[in-house]
């Protein structure tokens, strides 16, 4: 199975492309869509569009099976917050454009997954994404963020898939 | 020039569509784009799916060839400001597609525009915009707000069309 996992940002949207095969995973792309603030009437539609067509051609490039993107927001500043929601937006329509169920976690429940606990700082994310995929190279911290997310999502649908296949097994 | 208005949520999304003729404005169709809470795994993503679907359908079939979303957000609820961010980025994205310039309002320069003061109570919106477009039928306070925002725009698309003209004549 290939995931795919996205870490959204209007100026820097992050990306990660992983395979796994039961518990193995192995690290297939990643990279970073970036949409540079202008000026005028109607730059920040034209950023959106423009993240939407790179996401696009990523997608239709690596063809993951599932998506995952996370889900965090701004606290302190509804400006920031309403710009990361419009990214997110993008960032959750164009997996389900193609077909994909696209899951949303908290950054703390992918820090949890992917280091241990919920408040690894991004140093700590950086270095278990890299003991998870050995020889990545990783293309800036948004990009290490996607990765993780994607490696949050893998251990969530093989642990569904075992409890599935355990739920089935006790009913037979 | 046909224009465009949308007032961006997530669960309804309200749209606007004017004529305007020089100073003359016409209706000509207004309405809501829907997506009702679901539940489990990619209902968001499905939800923004689902509206960018119906919006594209609304922009194919009415052709406008301005647009413009009210810029607003919500101030003291930073889920309530991301969850509209999303349904926003959806507003901003699909008139961009169909390679429209996408305007920006605030909802006082709307309201200033309308109503001739910054703080308008919704029936006064309501009230203005009937006297605009004089016959229309009205699919609830969205798609009021969405037309009060397409004739924001007509009115600065125009004052900006006469400034152009003003300033080639000076040039000229």
């Amino acid at each position: 199975m290939r995931v795919m996992g996205i870490d959204p940002g209007l100026r820097n949207l992050g990306w990660g492309v992983i395979d796994v095969a039961g518990s193995r995973l192995s690290h297939v792309a990643n990279g970073i869509c970036h949409s540079a603030p202008g000026e005028g009437v109607g730059d920040l539609a034209a950023r959106l569009l423009s993240l939407h067509s790179q996401l696009t051609e990523v997608i239709r490039q690596y063809a993951p099976d599932a998506a995952a993107v996370e889900n965090t927001f701004v606290n302190k500043d509804a400006v920031a917050t309403l710009k990361l929601g419009q990214a997110r937006g993008i960032a959750l329509l164009v997996p389900a454009q193609f077909g994909l169920v696209v899951g949303e976690y908290a950054p703390n429940a992918v820090k949890k997954t992917v280091v241990g606990v919920g408040h690894a700082a991004k140093a700590q994310i950086d270095h278990m994404v890299r003991i998870h995929l050995p020889g990545v190279e990783i293309n800036g911290p948004d990009a290490a963020d996607a990765l993780a997310i994607a490696i949050c999502h893998s251990h969530h649908v093989q642990s569904a898939g075992r409890l599935n296949a355990a739920l089935k097994r006790a009913a037979g």
